[in-house]
């Protein structure tokens, strides 16, 4: 019997080699081998399947996690997978980034091996983004070489971290270290939270769960926790020293290894939040694209099928950009991987003249493809109609997974002000023959940008990646030294940075659009084969680029970059574009290579056959186990037969 | 012992009578007065505890909120409230707009006393959207005097209808309705589905729940449902026969009554829905604002407090928006009841004239406030950083149940191609000497419109109302007039509308700003008493106006309204408007005078007390009853003590 495949029809008729495309969006032949087989092993375990949780008990959910979680790690041991995709967040990533020589040989290979399992505890009840606004006090005590750990106030509560509440039994404690009475700032401690015996918590440790969160399931699986230390001792020794140490003697010093190797954590941990957009992104399209051409609704001429909705033109500007989207945040994702190594070889070198460059565009790409990413799956259910409101849809999980990717590892607008500053900072020094590099290397050009004119005269120019490229080097050049002008208007420059912040902020999200596209062009500038593949990517890079424009278009037209008239081409063009996407949509998705169970979705199955699994999934809801629900005595029936007793007023 | 209040200074530093604006807002001192009291009724009221609802398990989250719906029903009766909040959805009002008079006779009583309880069961799981596509079947028997209801295919499956699954005993079932093999289309018929004297569904029919919603409460506490008939029969008089009717002989015949008086249902439902806009909306913007203002983050100076979060421009410019849009949407609510009484009125006395522009603008606001207020809800989460992620904030079961209405009684994009083609028919009727009446009046000036100038100079030009309403005037006619002449560039209207309905949508946005811009307006042409009060709603006002204006500055300059220099000059007074809003943002969302029980967030509490609270609540989650969790000695000790047994591969 051949296999059901609503799908098979949109799968003839796309115009590019899937199987090489699969290549091109896992970055290499290997890697898509590794995460091919990876899936499928995951698909077909038993233990790993999915549904019900929604269902479960806050309780159920947490233990049926750990029983994942412990399976996995037995499985990734025994397919000598390690290190492929544990990871137990920043706690590790920190002690190299953070810990000395000695440090590092002494926790990692614990760490590893799962001996202790650590959390990277840093947000207090009181403060998040303000790091340096800590509370918590480390004090070394000279008398018995030790810290003493301590809360001192409710808000110096550490608050959030995930992995703490209930299953750490180490954290990499952030507090204000304090020798003779002086405050010397922020820095890591490791501290012990739990006997390695009977897992209790060590004296003077308070430690819990912080109570339900968004969503469902989500992270509500995690036990994102609670701390609180009274007076808690640790050795010396289990400060992180690799930047800054105490002596025995309690003297405070500056390592003579600078300050900025921290950056090399920082960028690590940025390139995988963009690449998890890109995941999460992917993921939410793919279900939304297959839905959208099984749905059909309106449009039935003399009894034949109605449309399928992928072919409004509604569906299709708000779907496809989506689309364009996923591909354009995986190849800056995977730039910023390459952009991790040359820091790492840099940094070794002593050389941090990158650094500035660097962190700004990280923290851009992370601020800029987390919110598109959150507000995409949204939008993705929202493509789905009614039916995307269903937990099967997967959509409402992804959501709710997803949207605090905005918030931790820097507040999505907090960093974009860090990269304003960046950009006011490369601007005021343009005359000063610093030369900008890398990703802020146009700023050099700006004399050109400044009064360059967009040359587009048909819809069909806007197709020319270097008039794209140059409108939105224009229109970020333009942006920001408009900012760095008014700025002077102000009697000081942090009162006028304050006061400018909102535009600030949009210029910083002009740069990291224009680093996206540019890195999309480096992409297609390379050599991709298959049939039909580069063609797709070029069609995906203009509607990627062309519906960036018109969403921007005030930016654009209001800074002079293009005319009212070429903005009016752009969007012809990008109705052509749309067109072109449909036939090659269903195709797009599937080079994601994403199987059904990670997907986790009715709407998004690979064959397309919706109605009838939807179906079935209903009847799987405790509710149905009997016809008449529980509480029909005691609540539905005496109001039926009125019979309810009132009291007298 | 004084109260705590963290927020009395900010209250006291409020420029304005707060116990005026709250009557503006309750629309009347009679409305105030009865919300006043039933929210205190209600917030004292102990069955109304809403903690741990997230917490709760499918079943028990259901049953406990029968256990709330049949408390409150007693608590109506007792306080003699009896029609004022309780909903059966739309089956009553679908009988009143559709039934004759037997039928309404018959029928509404027993639903108002709750002898029967009835959903309103019209989407399937293949159309809903689409109501014409409907599948369910109503077939007459000219034999027995019956239909005979049936589901013949699975896409004919009711779906989603709330209150079906589990509680309904009738059902307000849509199908087509064929008489002598003649298919006469969509019409409604009332069906009972269950014994009233057990509960059980009656022969011939299956009904359950359809399972997991989005969030873990929201719509999770109620029974969405699915059912299906087989060969169901019911007496002939169970057709709704106000518009058309079946006689004994299977006659299909058309009423003399209108069929639009169908329309008179659709306004009441959608002016419920814009109020209730205004309502999530205000309700997110006040737990966002009153903890903006107790979150301090940042730019302490030599150990001074840090900086109130809601004092940076950025939080300010993504918050006051939102804030505005709030005061806006319940202004235009307020005026969609007169409206509905209007159209009442006209419809009885025959009087068809306002109908398609009133249908448009109720679409259209319908449209515009649910996707403005889902988006804003998950705004104000993000703007409250980590925090708002954690259910105790409110925010994330507030955007869950809110989400929805985005989609139900019309998805918001399809809507928005309806008022598109009223927008089109009414240019194309111009000429014709047919002169627009309402909130389409502007468009008889439109030749005005199309070439008028702006006339701002300065900033502070941009606070006339009669400039912002020109600007918006003039935007919405010049993006109709030119969607209208660029339809006249293909064969047929029919595929350039298909073609061009992305622009379509945007043009029915613009319109549909300038209808609340306007009434805004309106309102602030009455008499408005309290010291300050008028004075705070004409900046709030100016906020929205001028920040719709920023948002979509690429329409207002590419169509010629404005300048890109005007633009500018909106901006600049856009950040001295947020700067005076800032003094009276707790105030002006103490107005909504929502207890804190409604609420439900910590975050949002009235005495600003967060810390302390969330520190509280965190301790109730189940997962805290033990301090070594369930899944320990399972999962996570043979991990640490490496006791893990390994497969030999
Ligand atoms: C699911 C989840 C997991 C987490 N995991 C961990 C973990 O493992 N370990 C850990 O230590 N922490 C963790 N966190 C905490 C997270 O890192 C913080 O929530 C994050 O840093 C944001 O800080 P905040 O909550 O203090 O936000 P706030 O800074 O309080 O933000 C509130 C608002 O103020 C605004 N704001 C703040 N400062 C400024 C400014 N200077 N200018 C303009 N606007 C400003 C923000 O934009 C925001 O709108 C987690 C959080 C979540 C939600
Ligand atoms: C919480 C909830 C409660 C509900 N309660 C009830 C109830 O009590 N009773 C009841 O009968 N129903 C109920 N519904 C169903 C609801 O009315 C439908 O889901 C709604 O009408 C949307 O229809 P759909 O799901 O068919 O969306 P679809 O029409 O399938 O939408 C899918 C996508 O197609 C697009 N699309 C569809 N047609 C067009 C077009 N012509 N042009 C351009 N784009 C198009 C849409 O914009 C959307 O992006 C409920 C739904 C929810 C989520
Ligand atoms: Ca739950």
């Amino acid at each position: 019997m051949e296999a059901l495949d609503y799908h098979a029809e949109e799968r003839r008729k796309a115009e590019f080699d899937v199987e090489e495309m699969k290549i091109v969006w896992a970055g290499s032949r290997q890697a898509y081998e590794i995460s091919d087989r990876v899936a499928r092993l995951v698909a077909s375990d038993p233990v790993f399947r999915k549904d019900n949780r929604t269902m479960l008990s806050r309780k159920d959910l947490f233990k049926d996690t750990l029983r994942k979680a412990a399976h996995a790690w037995k499985r990734i041991i025994e397919l000598r997978l390690s290190g492929l995709f544990f990871s137990c967040g920043m706690f590790i990533p920190a002690i190299k980034g953070q810990g000395n020589e000695e440090q590092q040989q002494k926790w990692l290979p614990m760490a590893y091996k799962m001996q202790i399992i650590g959390c990277y505890a840093q947000t207090e009840l009181g403060h998040g983004s303000n790091v340096q606004g800590l509370e918590t006090t480390a004090t070394f005590d000279p008398e018995t070489d030790e810290f003493v750990i301590h809360s001192p106030t409710l808000t110096s509560s550490k608050w959030w971290p995930g992995g703490l509440g209930k299953v750490s039994t180490h954290a990499l404690v952030y507090a204000r270290l304090i020798t003779d009475g002086q405050d010397h700032g922020v820095h890591g401690f490791i501290v012990q939270l739990r006997s390695l015996d009977d897992h209790l918590p060590l004296p003077g440790i308070t430690v819990g769960d912080i109570g339900m969160k968004f969503g469902s399931g989500a992270y509500n699986s995690m036990d994102n926790g609670v701390l609180r230390f009274d007076h808690v001792r640790i050795p010396r020794d289990q400060m992180l020293m690799g930047v800054s140490q105490v002596t025995r003697e309690g003297k405070f010093m500056q390592s003579d290894v600078p300050r900025q190797l921290v950056y090399g954590t920082m960028v690590y941990v940025r390139q995988k939040i963009v690449a998890d957009a890109s995941c999460a992104l992917s993921r939410a399209v793919c279900i939304a694209t297959r839905y959208s051409v099984v749905r059909r609704q309106f449009g039935s001429h003399n009894g034949g099928p109605e449309t399928q909705v992928i072919d409004y033109k509604t569906q299709q500007s708000r779907l496809f950009p989506l689309l364009a989207s996923a591909y354009a945040f995986r190849f800056v994702g995977e730039w910023l991987k390459w952009l991790y190594t040359d820091v790492t070889q840099r940094l070794q070198a002593n050389d941090f003249s990158t650094l500035p460059e660097v962190h700004a565009c990280t923290a851009g790409l992370k601020s800029v493809t987390t919110s598109a990413t959150a507000d995409a799956i949204e939008e993705c259910r929202k493509l789905c109609g009614g039916h995307g409101y269903l937990s099967s849809s997967g959509l409402p999980e992804l959501f709710a997974v997803y949207v605090p990717a905005c918030t931790y590892e820097g507040d999505n607008v907090v960093l974009l002000l860090q990269v304003a500053r960046f950009l006011m900072k490369t601007v005021s020094q343009l005359g000063s023959g610093k030369k900008p590099v890398g990703t802020i290397a146009y700023m050099g050009r700006s004399e050109h940008l400044l009064q360059c004119r967009c040359e587009v005269e048909r819809a069909e120019d806007w197709l020319k990646p270097k008039v794209i490229l140059e409108a939105f080097e224009a229109r970020a050049a333009r942006m920001s030294v408009t900012c760095a002008n008014n700025l002077n208007n102000f009697p000081n420059q942090e009162e006028g940075f304050a006061q400018l912040a909102t535009d600030l902020a949009e210029a910083a999200v002009a740069h990291v659009q224009l680093i996206i596209v540019s890195k999309f062009i480096e992409k297609l500038q390379q050599d991709i084969p298959g049939k039909g593949v580069k063609r797709q990517l070029e069609i995906l890079f203009n509607v990627y680029a062309l519906s960036l424009l018109h969403k921007h278009l005030g930016d654009f037209v209001a800074s002079g970059c293009i005319t009212p008239k070429q903005g009016v081409l752009a969007n012809e063009q990008l109705r052509l574009l749309y067109s072109q996407v449909r036939p090659n949509a269903i195709a797009l998705v599937d080079a994601f290579n994403y199987t059904d169970h990670y997907l986790g979705s009715v709407l998004g199955r690979y064959d397309g056959n919706v109605y009838p699994k939807l179906y079935e999934e209903a009847w799987k809801d405790p509710l149905n186990e009997t016809v008449v629900p529980d509480g029909y005595h005691e609540y539905i029936r005496p109001i039926l037969k009125q019979h309810i007793r009132v009291a007298r007023l």
